[in-house]
């Protein structure tokens, strides 16, 4: 159940690109302190630890930062299987937050299982130390760069 | 990825009931024509057939057929693993459609992703012919039944 | 909060033949009885009564048929918008089941919140005699018909 | 459309308490800079200025951000209308962003649209310069604090 799709194009080379730039993430994943696992084909892992910043009031990671690492996965595992001159853009997920998680590591990991010329769609599992403590799907939009 | 939970009770007596009782299906499920295929401890598969009844005006199966069938797995994957005395009352869901379906079977897998006291977290699969067609997860309340 | 957009384009012949085709229904529309109330610029109503069939064991309305009633509404409404040589595929939906539904009228309400050149993101409701049943939202692709 | 319910419950203390309390933010709301705007019976205001370090890649809000604001309000909604000895768990939501928004101000606005005992659905929407940015609806459980 749930397996990735055997992507039409795969480049090794933009997944080694992702997996090697860690230390260029701006914005909300540099502050998140997300870190690149694994990035394959149709398949990829990140992750990053529960901070005392990243609580909820109950001493919780936040939804928002699960949210946030769903969304961060959802659109980086599209880039290895896209063309050149297309980008990827999440339009829409649910996620389901099963269990609280109060330290360790968060742990990501999205499969693409439908791909189209123009959309993709992407099952995302968050663990905490081997438990599951999100289940997320959503959907990729696959526009072409303006020129 | 997305293994069902080892539930903390089972009764294998329901799981048989729940498999032997198609022909005391009514309203929606009957009309649609859904076999129960196989039921077991947080995992449940039933399938419907594709007859011209259930399409939509394109030709392929109804968005709504297939949510059907999803809302019918989802619920009813919880009865072996719930306590006498309870039930399941299926609360939201979310559903990918990825491909069109014109003929054959219409094959659901649910599994339980998450159960806690009050509530399960249900993954669920549909495909043709092998064939991903739908992916859903969604969340079904477990209330006690009134005296 | 939640309003229409206000689309570019709309036809409003094209409304009024949805709003009068429903003798013509087939397939799943059929069965459930659905009929079209009112379909005007980026908003369509639409409402199915709810008969022995359409339940579920519990004597409630199904979940299917809700999700059928949202599903045609999500679809149906984005024909009065869209242009010559384009239709309407629902490509996700999520649905909250707020109340059980036990007879009278299922009445759906559907607005596009918005639209780009091949999206539309819609909003739907369902009430039963004026109380909220279901909240939903979903995505609609516009492909363009193949010649 | 869209419109909150009249709660059972609803403390006017407790909305002034969060209301007047964006000083004592933690964790990732906090960091975010959220500000709430208005609190009232099942409706709640928050706010957050898009800076640089919250932008994605290409240089608008970060989908994780936006679900972080869905997600503070989705909760934070609940407190006024819920009893004491009760808190407000965010279970699952789902959302769809609809503009990418580069500058400027996100704000969220949240009704709750159905409660219950033990769970609420609550429908929120994104905007930034009063054009829709997010729309999005999620499930609240209401658990009993332990003693």
């Amino acid at each position: 159940m749930t397996t990735p799709i055997t992507p039409k194009h795969y480049s090794a080379e933009t997944a080694a690109a992702i997996a090697g730039s860690d230390d260029a993430l701006t914005g909300l994943p540099a502050y998140l302190g997300i870190r690149t696992v694994e990035v394959g084909p149709a398949r990829m892992v990140a992750e990053l630890d529960v901070r005392p910043e990243l609580l909820n009031p109950f001493g919780s990671a936040h939804g928002g930062v699960v949210a946030s690492l769903v969304d961060h996965v959802l659109g980086s595992v599209l880039y290895p299987v896209i063309e050149r001159g297309q980008w990827a853009a999440t339009t829409e997920f649910k996620l389901n937050l099963v269990t609280a998680v109060r330290s360790g590591v968060l742990r990501a990991e999205a499969i693409i299982v439908a791909m189209s010329r123009r959309t993709a769609v992407v099952h995302v599992e968050v663990t905490n130390d081997g438990k599951l403590a999100c289940i997320a799907q959503g959907t990729v939009l696959i526009p072409e760069l303006r020129a």
